[in-house]
């Protein structure tokens, strides 16, 4: 199974117009020339709403509408991209989404569900209300329609004048950095994963089976607890480049972030900037790198 | 006196390098289709860094320094231009400043000098520094090198492919419209402030020396007493359109900022947005809106 650039132009084409296209930018405020993706711009705080368009629009959604379990973005786009379509949306969460997921989701007039324990617990309530109402399941990542949209991030940055040898991006269940995997084929992809959400970094050194344990102040946004079998798949036919950083990193890029480009992203939006600083990825000299800041919907809410 | 557009040609090509080529972005989420830059995005996060870096590379900087007395966002603006070209620097801020303002000066390295009362008593302590020492003072509107600098913000719109047939911008002192008026001479510009910062349309009303009192929640970035005399008569020269806002208004754009764009503005940033939302400016149907988002210090200080 692959994901192809047509597969991806064709996403392109589906959801413009219900999307950012989101700004580019360039700073040597960091020591070296960088390039930013503000994708936590795109609409309801994450490049989520790519894939959630994709994946509703091509497909045939009966009237019980939509079902998705999520951390919170997912489902905030989930929800967003439903109601928007004119479809139901019963969005499942665990407790740990937080305030400022959850009033995303609330926002889009979505049926929300706050489900006790972690994502698992709310998949697991997700898939029961599937089988009981005969829902579309939106998947947040494992999944060819999901994947090519987040892929059209890649198409858009390309289009913005993207000079990079190397992009740093992070990864929860597998569905960007497929989407970037799918659209680069060829230039050199870094993933990165805090040591306690280390789906894919788990996967490449145990097997695809892998299952973790997730914590720490990602877990409501890249806390899958197993890579998905399309990503992984994806990740070991093009030769992904994988690190770890950890919760201070990210906090101390995520504070740098705000001081250089006032961009107030969430935990997980940083993580790429985070392998940057902390030495977890050091590129070589000369080597031009971007990276993709991911997600706001920080918590608490900043106003 | 005029601020030619082979000015701020100079200017771009003087201050390049030092500054954040700042992005732009489109969204419908607003009810209507409006262009926005991100100029809060600016090293030290306001557009303000423009005119300082313009302005002191353009003088015969003394042993002494630069001298600059701010609300906040000139303050750090003129302070990282100096210290990065080398110079001295001493800035004075009135205690409403606030701690995000007071927190950018202190890590350019300046001298910071935290004076009681409002923006003229620091404007007076500056005055004393600048007569007991020889230090450059950098004017933050009422100069040509600072229009110059700030104007370089609209040539790089234009140069981002802008498509606007009316721009809304705060006005505070008024170097930022009077860079915009010169760059895009003949295109509508909407001059915004708040009822408590409305030195501009006080001005227009009653006359270039018109004294206002000062309040509200924009006082420490749009709190000038008088309107520039350089800025009135480029107003004046430019017909420019003067709308008034409330801090309701204000307060309810920042909030739909964040919402639809993840962007968090500090207050005067917000105030372009707040007059089409607040109905105190309406565009004419099909009339194509574009609104500068220029100054992201908000306190507290989000993370």
């Amino acid at each position: 199974m692959t994901i192809t650039r047509a597969d991806i132009d064709a996403a392109a084409t589906r959801i413009a117009g219900h999307v950012h296209v989101t700004p580019v930018m360039r700073s040597d405020a960091f020591g070296l020339p960088l390039q930013f993706k503000l994708e936590h711009t795109q609409v309801t705080g994450s490049f989520k709403t790519r894939g959630a368009f994709n994946s509703v629009m091509t497909a045939d959604v009966p009237a019980a509408g939509i079902v998705a379990a999520s951390g919170g973005n997912h489902g905030a786009a989930a929800a967003h991209a439903a109601k928007s379509l004119g479809h139901d949306a019963h969005i499942f969460v665990p407790e740990l989404a937080g305030p400022a997921k959850i009033d995303v989701i609330r926002q889009t007039g979505a049926t929300l569900h706050i489900v006790e324990g972690a994502y698992a617990d709310a998949a697991a309530a997700a898939k029961a209300h599937q089988t009981a109402t005969g829902a579309l399941n939106i998947h947040p990542f494992d999944a060819p329609a999901t994947v090519a949209g987040q892929g059209t991030c890649f198409k858009e940055w390309d289009s913005q004048g993207l000079d990079a040898d190397t992009l740093l991006i992070a990864i929860g269940g597998g569905g960007l950095i497929s989407g970037a995997l799918s659209w680069f084929q060829g230039r050199k992809i870094v993933g990165v994963e805090t040591t306690t959400t280390n789906t894919m970094h788990a996967a490449l050194a145990h097997g695809p089976e892998t299952d973790i344990s997730v914590s720490g102040i990602c877990a409501n946004a890249l806390g899958a607890k197993r890579i998905g079998r399309l990503p992984y798949a994806i990740a070991t036919a093009n030769d992904l480049h994988s690190v770890l950083v950890t919760d201070d990193d990210v906090v101390t890029a995520q504070k740098q972030i705000w001081r250089h480009l006032r961009q107030l992203v969430e935990p997980a939006g940083a993580a790429g900037l985070a392998a940057l600083l902390s030495g977890a990825y050091v590129p070589a000299k000369g080597e031009k790198v971007a990276i993709l800041l991911c997600g706001a919907n920080p918590a608490p809410i900043p106003i």
